[in-house]
């Protein structure tokens, strides 16, 4: 059946999924150096093998290896053993973090009936790694302050600044009170420090079976769903303001940098906040009185969910050991020849909350496969034009610890020399999803046209194609049918990726494939081995695919004749978003006038039940208009700059040389440095990017032209005009470089 | 508290609830009877008494009162006394019935596991009146076919057309299956129908708690919502081919009428179908095999939904009792004077399914307190111009026979003197839900404005405003802001209006209070004294809003000089129509053009999931264009007519006077009888009206000018134009009707 439909596909589509001809352009490669680099990737292509990559994540994930046990640094030594053993040039670098680890751990109901939460993920029979207790850390959120509170219990939804407006109306504070908060809906750092700043004392958050639990399928070991007593762990280090060591912002966490104490810290929470699964959490809603949660607010347990507070009283007591624990990031390198001092970095972290065989074994299992590949074409005589660094990370999970570190340590070197950085981390079945520097659209599009999807036997690039034509909005089908590359999403945060992007401003590209099964172990004893083979991907078909996609990427930035940016996507990119922030000044004045106006009409009043009054909400200023005419302006001398770059680039690759393409790359490493701005976004200098950021109330979720869009998202009018000339400033600058790379081109 | 609040909102409104002055318009009415029918409305509005409906209330509820208990037919006397002792002129017309009762009912899974469904509402402690199961009637559908069938279970979300796409997308088929379906998202009575097209061989219906059951709140007594054992029953009769007796379509059921077989009767179900619990649903649920359930079919069991076939196998049988049955139809009268040929008919039914406290008694309390005001103003020497004629229907649950049989029998006497029908059923605490004729659209929107709302102290038509403005899409916000009348709601089907609308084209409005508070109890044991006492309009205060509502639309139209009927809001609400039906056109075009595209690229082959694989749908012709001009002309006829009758009645009430005032009113009634048709809808000529009907495939839902709308909804292209040129007729036959009534108007 599969068979059939793979080559109804190839014929329906024309796609053949052998090699384009060398007559096919390769972006970033002269005509006579398309053949060769279209048979080293032949080559490479066949190398990453599935079985080798089931035998490295069952040791990998064998045993717990959270940062600071036994199995963190055993695995970094194998790590580091396989890459040498590739033939790479590889060494551990260690730092020394502030990674609090759970003492004391309490959740009780204390009225009006008295429950004690397990807060324990029990051994399943059949999965041969939950049982390793002794090794495990205990579930709980890392960098939690230490705290002993006991208050009334309020549901907060998600916990994001918009419920707190609904429970307002319907007159619950969360003053005085422990809040207890879905897992979902935003990262979860953000839902106690968006508690704390309501004035709650203490925070749960616990993962609703409707969000990943039974709803979506059967139950871990029956099926990947999560258990009743299965519990995420996870950082709630305040990542939006600076990721990394809590002590050491902004420099690496080596054995004698100067450290914060931990109260100047201000990327740890200021209330008590653990996670709990629904197994404990049932007791605890059941017992919420005050008025019933909005019909969007209900989860999957057979309760009526209600906001509180009512007779239900909470005791929570958290206590870490807050001492420092040593980092193990493994560092592999392959010389470049030509163009060494131009790095192409690429990384994969190595520790897990617990086993983490799919987060994030599966993704570096892939990695290690690359890494054994190019080991094989270098002794083969092949030797990259670049230099190409290997890091397989130690910390990510507490708060991209190691990735940060390595950052802040090397940070001119990586300033001066990196091209890209290219991150994965867990790795599934179904479609190539990709994000990054726009800079780098098209190439990554030509990287997905070029490997093959292991389930439809088409592209990976049409099958997402296939999919945003079926699934999307009217605009994003339009889109995916006509658009000659597919759109990739802005980088956040949530993995390595970060530190590159977010503070050095270098381009960076996240890949991973995902989409087709649901889970229910993320962060818990049972994301391991047996679950993955069981329901994830279980051939390990895909983890070949991303280290073809990761490795043809690393190979074409790697060998490439003129480096492979397009800045036309660019400014395409960024104009959308100066229309976004233009069209959301406007709707958020005409929801304050509107809100204003309901107001001023008496419609609250009218329409409060007196059974569930609701109150009307505050009047607000009226939003002032902002002059967006330099970041217009801006833009259109980018979309200038990037149309003459596009036509020097083609008269160049036609040429087929260019003289002093050597330092035409090193300016072309420069143009994603150029986004940046030394004095970093309001509240966070060490975020410098004027593009990209995690949303300071979102975390994960990214935030374009951050400082302009958080200032009218959060009414913040008097800072909007500044911010936009400070983004502007940037586009300005990315325009000028570019225009001074194209009079470097020939022709120019 | 509400005190002050009240008097805030007359302040910001300027709304005074006192009777309007005198030289303020009143549709209707010439201005020097203005003031009469002002003292007349005040004098009425004092008398419904809420601890009056309560104890009438408490005794119509007391005992089961479905079709021939003995209790339906003690409260049928009951209630004639009442009328009699108001000084109405009052008697019980009976006609007989088919009525099937239950004898048999079996549910059991028989395989993988077994387990024998209850099919049992137990009595609650606390609850006086769900202990009297001796003459409750069993929870079952009433017109399902006898049956006997085991087979494979399907779960079919709520059992609507489109969810029968998603199965087969999936693979699923309900050929010889048992499916079970949600209640909800269509009227029951589809399920079992659209099952029966799909070859499904039986039908199960429960409510999900997600639906009606714990998710909206605490369970009964504890709270308003379903318990785990709370069943629902009601009529699968297919209402939308014809409702009432199934043996005698189109006439009355009297004793001695032509009756048709059973094997006949077209409104009987093709397939068995029972309801049952969510408790009982669970086990059979927990048992399904088979793809997972989309997120958006999933309820709130603590069960992962799956759509089977799987292992889960169930044997249902039902059997009934299909002797005949009489109902009781209490019809009491006034008599009109000077034009006392000219009706005003008014109702609200007496039967219940089991106590039915909130369905139907809380409505017809509030018409009992209507009648007895009404009596007494009649004994104080208040004669009305016009006869008006109250009922309390028998038989409105399974199938709307007490009304349609009266209907059917009268039926040339109503088409001859019917100025309009006034129908409400339940009733509860929240928003004046007002469905109905256009042409009363300005008439009912004015006795909106003079019902205060219990709660707010605003008017009801302003509470009702509030509420589209703060809850409306932007639309329909700016619409209640600016439109001078609040836009009303077509009427379906769903209670007693329906013969008087559909099949004899008697202008008609429903009126009823409800939105504030959420139960599960509909058609259960549990809607009960008890129940409506503790959960819904506990005051009986909305009960009194009701009988002023609907007590001023009887007065006004009884005592109006010139009907109060206006065009304009007619023929601008059908012009919104036939736009709907030229988008729906555009529409379908456009998504099976989609469709078809789609399939070419062969999208659903590139993203099918091998392990849940999906099947590509199959190709459809594209639609033709249809011919709208007749629909376009007949609008403007429409418009232009209705134009010239608002400056007509303009200057008539201007001049005080109408010589010819009698004979313009009798022409005015056969202004809604012109939108019909004699020949009646495709495959359902019992439904006459052109403009309204129950939806072939929503059952409740109305379809407006639904002979276009079905036929490209449907895909049959073939009837589309035959159907436009028909509206099209009806509505040149409303523009000449209105002209000549304009050339019968003074200053013509």
């Amino acid at each position: 059946m599969r068979k059939l439909l793979s080559s109804l596909l190839i014929c329906a589509t024309g796609l053949a999924l052998t090699p384009a001809p060398a007559d096919v352009p390769l972006r970033g490669f002269f005509p006579q150096s398309v053949q060769a680099e279209r048979d080293l990737e032949a080559r490479f292509k066949t190398m990453p093998d599935p079985g080798r990559m089931r035998e490295a994540m069952r040791r990998l994930s064998a045993r717990p290896h959270h940062v600071g046990s036994p199995y963190d640094k055993d695995n970094a030594e194998w790590i580091l053993g396989q890459f040498k053993s590739y033939g790479w040039d590889a060494h551990i670098e260690n730092f020394d973090v502030l990674f609090p680890t759970p003492v004391e751990r309490v959740v009780e109901l204390v009225s009006p009936t008295t429950y004690k939460a397990s807060l324990q993920e029990t051994a399943l029979p059949g999965d041969p790694t939950s049982n390793q207790q002794a090794e495990q850390l205990p579930s709980y959120n890392a960098y939690s302050i230490d705290g002993d509170v006991t208050g009334p219990l309020v549901f907060v939804n998600y916990g994001v600044p918009a419920d707190y407006e609904v429970l307002e109306q319907h007159g619950v504070s969360v003053k005085g009170a422990i809040v207890i908060a879905k897992y979902g809906g935003s990262w979860r750092g953000i839902k106690p420090k968006v508690a704390a700043e309501h004035g709650a004392i203490g925070c749960l958050i616990y993962s609703d079976p409707r969000d990943d639990g039974y709803a979506g399928g059967d139950v871990f070991p029956a099926g990947p769903m999560r258990p009743a007593q299965g519990v995420q762990r996870g950082s709630v280090e305040d990542m939006p303001v600076y990721p990394g060591d809590p002590l050491t912002p902004g420099v690496g966490a080596t054995k004698n940098a100067k450290r914060l104490s931990i109260a100047q810290a201000r990327t740890i929470t200021k209330i008590p906040v653990l996670p709990i699964s629904y197994g404990d959490a049932q007791p605890l809603l059941t017992a919420l009185g005050g008025p019933i949660a909005p019909a969007a607010w209900r989860g999957g347990l057979p309760i009526t969910y209600r906001l509180g507070s009512g007779p239900a009283k909470v005791h929570l007591r958290v206590k870490s050991d807050w001492s420092l624990k040593t980092l193990y990031d493994v560092i592999a390198k392959l010389p470049g020849t030509t163009e060494a001092d131009q790095w192409i970095v690429r990384g994969n972290h190595h520790d897990a909350w617990v086993n983490g065989a799919e987060d994030p074994i599966s993704g570096l299992v892939a990695e290690l496969e690359e890494a054994r590949a190019l080991g094989t074409l270098y002794q083969q005589g092949w030797h990259p034009k670049r230099t190409i660094i290997y890091a397989a990370w130690d910390g990510e999970e507490p708060g991209l610890l190691g990735s940060t570190e390595w950052a802040e340590t090397h940070a001119d070197e990586l300033k001066a020399h990196a091209v890209a950085y290219l991150n994965s981390d867990g790795n599934g079945r179904g479609y190539l999803e990709i994000e990054g520097s726009h800079s780098l659209e098209k190439f990554v599009n030509g990287v997905a046209l070029d490997v093959e999807d292991p389930e439809s036997g088409a592209s990976s690039w049409k099958r997402v194609q296939a999919s945003r034509i079926l699934n999307g909005t009217p605009e994003s089908q339009r889109e995916a049918r006509d658009r000659e590359d597919l759109r990739i999403g802005a980088l956040g945060s949530g993995s390595d990726y970060s530190s590159f992007l977010d503070h050095l401003g270098i381009a960076s590209l996240n890949l991973g494939y995902g989409g087709e099964d649901d889970g229910g172990i993320y962060h818990s004893i049972y994301d391991d081995f047996y679950w993955f083979t069981h329901f994830s991907d279980t051939s390990f078909v895909y983890g070949r695919a991303l280290a073809q996609a990761a490795g043809i990427s690393v190979l074409r930035l790697a060998n490439a004749d003129l480096l492979p940016f397009a800045f036309t996507n660019l400014g395409e990119t960024v104009q959308g978003y100066v229309k976004d922030l233009q069209s959301l000044r406007d709707r958020r004045s005409e929801q304050i006038v509107e809100r204003n106006r309901q107001i001023e009409e008496g419609l609250f009043k009218f329409t409060s039940d007196p059974r569930d009054p609701v109150t009307a909400p505050q009047r607000q200023l009226p939003a002032p208009q902002l002059n967006f005419a330099p970041l217009l302006n801006a833009l259109d001398s980018l979309n200038h700059a990037a149309a003459r770059y596009d036509r020097a680039y083609n008269r160049a690759v036609t040429e087929g040389r260019v003289t002093n393409a050597k330092s035409v790359n090193e300016r072309l490493i420069q143009a994603e440095r150029a986004l940046t701005s030394t004095e970093g976004l309001k509240n966070r200098p060490w975020y410098v990017h004027m593009l990209y950021a995690p949303g300071f109330y979102t975390g994960y979720g990214v935030k374009t032209i951050p400082g302009v869009r958080e200032a009218i998202e959060q009414g913040q009018w008097q800072d909007a005009d500044r911010e936009i000339a400070r983004a502007a400033a940037a586009l300005e600058r990315e325009a000028t470089l570019i225009s001074g790379i194209v009079a470097a081109l020939p022709g120019a």
